[in-house]
Order: C-alpha cells, then sequence, then structure tokens
C-alpha cells in the first residue's frame, strides 16, 4: 500500500490514540497535505521536529495495527461488501432484462458468511 | 449489554492492549468464566486484587472503546451482514418455490450501500 493511504488508514483507524497535537500534526501532514515546512511554520517547531512527530506517530499507530489488526480486518470486509453490492446490481440488471443468475445470489450467501467469520 | 458479554467483547477487539499478566487473568475471568478466587488461587495474589484488575482492565479496555468506537461499528456491520445472507436465503428459497422478490435485492443492495458508509 502507498504509504501515505496506509497512514491515512492508520489515523483513521487509530487517530483517536494520538494526544491533540499529535493529532493535529499528523491530520495536516497526511490528510490535510500541508509539506513538512508549512506545518513546522504553522507550529512554531523545525521541520525536522515535524518529520521526527510524523515518524512517530506512523510508528505508534503501525504498533496498534500490529497488535490489532483492524485495518486489514476491515478492508477485507469492505471488499467483500462492495463485491455483494455489485453482485446484487448485476442481479437487478439481469432480471430487468430477462436472464436469471442464480449463481449471483449463491455468492452473495458465501461473501457475507465469510464476513461474519472475519467478523 | 450485558456486563460479561460487554467485557468479552472489549476484550475480542482491544485484549492485545493489554499487557500478558492482564490479559490472562481477564481472559480467565471473562472467557474461562473462573472465579476471583480460583484466579487469585492460581495467580497466587488476593482476590481483591484480581477484582481490582479485572475492574481497571475494563476501564482501560473500555477507554479504547469509547475513543475508537469499533465495537459498536462492528455489531452494526454484523447486524446488516446477518440480514444479507438471511435476505439471499429467503430469495432463493422463494424463487426456487417459483416467488420472486425484487425487493430482496434492493433491500440487499441498500444495506451494503450502508456498511460502506460505516467503514
Amino acid at each position: 500500500m502507498e504509504e501515505k493511504l496506509e497512514q491515512a488508514y492508520l489515523y483513521d483507524f487509530y487517530g483517536e490514540l494520538l494526544n491533540d497535537h499529535q493529532r493535529k500534526i499528523y491530520a495536516d501532514f497526511v490528510f490535510n497535505d500541508l509539506s513538512l515546512s508549512e506545518i513546522a511554520e504553522e507550529e512554531g517547531i523545525s521541520r525536522q521536529g515535524v518529520h521526527d512527530m510524523v515518524k512517530r506517530c506512523t510508528r505508534t499507530l503501525a504498533g496498534y495495527e500490529e497488535k490489532l489488526h483492524l485495518v486489514r480486518k476491515f478492508l477485507s470486509i469492505r471488499q467483500k461488501v462492495e463485491q455483494i453490492q455489485v453482485l446484487a446490481e448485476g442481479f437487478q440488471a439481469g432480471r430487468d432484462g430477462g436472464a436469471q443468475d442464480g449463481e449471483g445470489i449463491g455468492e452473495i450467501k458465501r461473501l457475507s458468511g465469510q464476513i461474519l467469520e472475519e467478523l
């Protein structure tokens, strides 16, 4: 996964476990796409200070993920739910067009069973 | 939610954030259903010590939930996925019986859309 995207997921799931100061800097970097220099100026600290803070926060959040695996779990569930949505849409389209696809429904059942095992 | 069940969910999601000693005692109490006295004897600490430890762990884990809401989120998703499964089964049964229920498929689409918004 691209680093910024991974940082964004980590922030989404565990960001609340950072303190306010860390969270603000991390969000500015990961979400608001400010540069290290811009954040440094805004916070009145050095560019290197911001860099270290972002690195430390990433390590902290990645530590939570290593123990809890919630990002991984959620991404896997999201993927399956997206498939279910596509299958349901395909089924509707097929039915409206006169075709029937019983396999799609079986697949929805299978996917939802898989999700429930993961949850 | 019943307290023991809530403790079990908290443990499921955030238990890895306890240290080994806390986790063992908490799991013995919540999952293995040992009594405070049994755990006290096993661990060589007082019954009151075990009681306090369980209470403290519950508070720690509940603190994570208060910030991250992952148990709440997962339970909501689980409920919707279960509905999807029931709808898919109902649809199959209806189709096999000659009946058709397009609403069921629409409902599957709606539910999967809701889940994706929550994720």
